[in-house]
């Protein structure tokens, strides 16, 4: 499917949304699988094992790997919601604040990170904005989740860069817009209705 | 491979050591792989987005779930001992023993839980069996990552009942004890050696 999409559409990235986070021997062998057996052209990683869990990915200098930090799930807040200490002169702060930093900062050397942040929370969006920079933010929770699409664009966008720094997916209610045989139109009515609600809200 | 190690020995559980960590819907769908695929006694899991990306796992009533908690990788540390504040009068602890605490207090309400805690920090194992009572520890690090197997029995004791509420493993220094033809007596030879020192340290 991933090559189908490269064939027909190469300007469409493909990001594989396997959320892997193991040790680095095992990271390099996920990395083989992403990168030249599916081809992808991004994925997603769990920080939790920490940077070596990443590392390998970023062997392949022209994909991305986008790190799991503020996810929208109903457990989403379990761990992420910890306040963390203080810390070299870093304000204490929430788990997930503290991975979009050591993502920007001491993990992100080669400019191939970015990191998931679920739309349904605006707010923590733009923390992260705040936190990072103009590292790009994939931005779930739009669609079946229900996230706010105008409040979404305007917390994540990069200051004086408006429409950059941002990949908003909708993957469910895009996928399951209709359950006849009816299905690929109906899906192709969502992909054009959020498109342009998502331009709309560019402007 | 699994099934054949159910044929022919069927006493040995056998782990799969995937490390998932998803949201609900696709947690599902990796347990209907995890358990009624391949047919695995048990699977590691990954904290990071809380108990939805790991209930769905406990549907299966006769599985184990094994919580990664303190993994021995070099990037180990870089969340899990982040120190976390005093919440709900639990003083201030590193993130590793938050999940233990979250795991045993609130995740474990059908036994099923288990904790993933390396070798290589025997002090590191007593926290957590300090925090989590009978709770089975699932402890590789023996063997390659080299640690010491009489301090990592001792601290993971559970008191009262010596020999119990651990899994201590093995896996690449008996794998790969060999690259020559002879490599099947060569890990058979590992394999004895470190469950011997096991037994003695168990004494």
């Amino acid at each position: 499917m991933i090559d189908h999409i490269h064939r027909q559409h190469p300007q469409v990235p493909v990001i594989l949304d396997s959320k892997r986070g193991d040790i680095g021997s095992t990271a390099e062998q996920y990395a083989i699988e992403a990168f030249e057996r599916y081809k992808a052209d991004a994925v997603t990683v769990n920080p939790y094992m920490g940077f070596d869990s990443i590392e390998p990915y970023l062997k392949y200098a022209d994909k991305g790997v986008i790190v799991l930090c503020r996810t929208s799930n109903p457990g989403g807040s379990d761990l992420q919601f910890l306040e963390v200490n203080e810390e070299n002169n870093v304000a204490k702060e929430q788990l997930y604040q503290r991975v979009a930093r050591l993502a920007a900062n001491r993990w992100n050397k080669t400019g191939q990170l970015g990191l998931v942040v679920g739309a349904t929370f605006p707010d923590e969006i733009a923390k992260v904005r705040e936190i990072v920079g103009e590292m790009p933010l994939l931005i779930p929770g739009i669609g079946a989740q229900g996230g706010d699409i105008p409040s979404t664009v305007k917390a994540g966008t990069v200051q004086g860069s408006p429409g950059t720094g941002m990949i908003i997916n909708s993957s469910r209610a895009i996928l399951y817009a209709s359950q006849d045989s009816k299905f690929a139109n109906a899906a192709r009515q969502v992909a054009i209705a959020t498109r342009d609600a998502l331009r709309a809200a560019k402007a």
